[in-house]
């Protein structure tokens, strides 16, 4: 059939059936599928649409609750201290249990991006036009100012004295190990996104689509659980801008943040490519011109 | 087609297909989709169902276990201290995954509302009649009451020497930080149970309605972890008097009463007009009249 | 329409649609629905079946796992101790994050209980047969004093130095306290079950059937976060007589057992009336004879 | 009918419904269901297909990706120490929380293995090929060491120095004592598998596919709660083979390397007969030859 990639069987025909167990390999086809097409690089209608400007707006809020809650809960643990607070697991669970919640609630809106990184991964592979891409980017950065501005707002010395959740490499590490620590833990949740979003496998995988949220958020979790000691953790330049904007004062809050932007964009570049090569095979495939 | 609101496209028709990519934008139009009617203002009917009372019956029961399990939760860590006990983190997840439980066990017998909040803002967007409100609302109390009660029950004279699990504003905060965070607080809950309760949503993406409780649960585990330092999270009027009504003789539990009701309508009402206005767009909408 | 439970509808008939929002009332009727039959109390065909032993086998080997995991993370924590141990959310992680596995890998073979107090709810409420509810019983119990001996066989003596993970009701609490402290631990979690698998639920809400055995999880977790000061948590008897058994040798491990077989099966009890009389409302309806 | 298992029903034909209560009994038969062939020993068509070798680049990534999140994690709790860091609860969640997250990736892909031991018990099941279950091992081995080169690449001198998250029996246990803990822990992964990937189960339960990488997840965070204190956990060959070729220099990370591949292999085996001759029944079935 034309209009079905047909995964490249370089000599046979799929011999397993339509839902294959979880343990065994992939099947070869799947009824139902249709690649979608790429996203147009500008698309002009897309302005006179209400659905458009209310992603932006959608987007804006979650990153704004998105720092509000995480940062808060980040401040919360230096004022209780040690075993008193949530720990660096409970820091861990703000972050990617919002991003889960977040995702979930916007997914509808905008798609659920709260993240410049994801933003960009997306339009790397064409999923998004760019001057959606560019709407998306700015206000999520903006939200994520407001969100960071929010906390400041309760206890504005006590935020200063505390570094205000900003992102900075940790002594002992060198700029290369930080930003290394960013590539792939960009790579890891770009990697889930694209997996969590791929149009093929939610036409075979009742699961995907379900659960899609959940394994998004736990990859934000996961990836802080390993890099907090390293970089604070950032996989999100809106996050670490917007605590880096309200922070301001201190210059070694901007020494470290390119890293936060090469990092991620970088990370998340690489995973639109190892989905686009690999997963989808698109170099190989003839039935998708 | 009249029946169907076709989301203000200023300008143009749909051009996404039905079943859209997490990753992208939000489809215009969604097929099997009629935005619910309002629920009337006082429904005489209501009283006569067996499903109305048994559904207050439930809200009871379930504010019951809620500060039962959550209360006890606090009253523990304060017994064992430190390391011993669960941790804040443990007291957010008490607080956080009994609203996941009782809100997937009582979703389809009350709504799951078991929170005040939550009532007063599906009354604000018209999902509930004004009876039915009130009803909830005085069984989510009582319900609290009774189970505060009992963990005092316990040990009387450890409960109140330990705070008792009541809401105050932290050492450090003015009433202002506490209010807020209480509104930004009920903001992410309310926010969340409209996301996960959206009827058009349910039409278009699998994950909402079979997610649903979860993400709700983890909105109020989050926004502990959050602000238990600021204000013990209230964003639960019910839950703040029936620790406050049971710590009684204690004046300082009144103090700051006030916060815990304001604050949380209001955070509960910001979020009914987000959804109604930016994400439903009601006010420029024509097919719904 | 006779086969159908329709709810007492005192006066009315149903004004909701069949998918209603989470956030509103639960609807009168649903479509598809047919209350089961009660089990009959002695069906001698079962015996034939190998379904019908293959389900002791795997309650056998569930709570052998069960006990094994669970004591032996308590066993770890004694053993690193404070903050270097998984600590007290570790431990109520064990018992819940287990049950919530082997609800889910039992739940198609034995009907996944793994609780005599669960079994006994759902015995109370006619769902199994009594040769098969006795037989359960048996099972479990075996596969805990099991899986408890596998702990001990480890480390005899540090097993025995602290305690082997037995239930007893802690200093400062009276007998009075670990009893209700259990039935209101046990309801929480059979409560939870009855919702779960209510046949009527399953027919209008998609999420019931597809998340089951994690709410059943959190709920276990939920009541070992409160109660684990308390008692240790029994809320199953076949925890607690593994436990005992296996830490035989010291008295006390027996002279509070009883609370742990009164206590859940009365909160098993309490809530199948629950269920059957307030939420199926079984004694006003007459459609079901 | 004759391509339908039809459960070994020594005297009795089906009484129950299809979808029964998740509290009661295994129904007898279910429509719909096939038990799908035995995979081929060696199938030559395979090595045609891009499936095949992409499956084994998925294998290979997520295994690297593992091994980086997990061992990080344990690197940068040893740097923080105590109460600073996650705990050994974090540990935890970041190895079950990983798989949870690759699960659900690479499901559509390969299969979602990410440990040899996995494989090896599919493959005794005859769910895999011969030759795809070898590459799988291979791929899985060098991701794994690829992964752990890369958390050592960060701080080399430390990560020697704090054991670099090498698999060893502690002291205090036996040798025994620690190929038990793996055989046991292995068993409750594999056996979950199977449970996840039932052919059957998934014909009868709406929840077994939609649910399934997560409590495969959950057994891997619990086996490591349990197990941690006693070998570090491995139950997953290539993990430990990982960790112990980049800690090479220190001769006792190979003392007991043995161990995390006889257990694991011998608890996958274990699991795959359980699997096959009580739950499946395959010895006593005569429909399937």
């Amino acid at each position: 059939m034309a209009d079905k990639e047909d995964d490249i069987a370089v000599g046979a025909t799929t011999k397993y059936g339509e839902r294959i167990p979880l343990g065994t390999s992939a099947p070869i086809d799947a009824r139902d599928y249709t690649e979608p097409a790429f996203a147009p690089l500008v698309d002009r209608k897309e302005f006179g649409l209400w659905a458009f400007w209310r992603a932006g707006i959608a987007e804006f809020f979650a990153s704004l609750l998105f720092l509000y809650i995480a940062i808060n809960t980040v401040m919360g643990q230096d004022r209780l201290g040690g075993c008193n607070g949530v720990g660096t697991q409970g820091i861990a669970w703000a972050f990617g249990g919002m991003i889960f919640v977040l995702v979930y609630c916007t997914a509808g809106i905008s798609g659920g991006h709260i993240n410049p990184a994801v933003t960009f991964g997306l339009f790397i592979a064409r999923k998004v036009s760019l001057p959606r891409a560019v709407f998306y980017m700015i206000c999520q950065c903006l939200g994520a100012i407001c969100g960071a501005g929010i906390v400041k707002g309760f206890q504005p010395g006590f935020y200063e004295a505390n570094g205000g959740g900003a992102n900075q490499v940790a002594h002992g590490y060198t700029k290369g190990d930080g930003l290394g620590a960013e590539i792939v833990g960009t790579f890891v949740l770009v990697y889930t996104v694209f997996s969590a979003t791929d149009a093929k496998r939610k036409a075979r995988d009742s699961y995907v689509p379900v659960l899609a949220p959940l394994p998004i958020g736990f990859a934000v979790y996961l990836v802080h659980l390993a890099t907090i000691p390293i970089t604070g953790t950032g996989i999100n330049p809106a996050r670490s801008l917007g605590a880096a904007v309200i922070f301001n004062r201190h210059h070694n809050a901007w020494n470290d943040h390119w890293i936060f932007w090469v990092g991620p964009l970088l990370g998340a570049t690489l995973a639109a490519i190892y989905h686009m090569v690999v997963i989808r095979a698109m170099p190989f495939s003839k039935t998708r011109v």
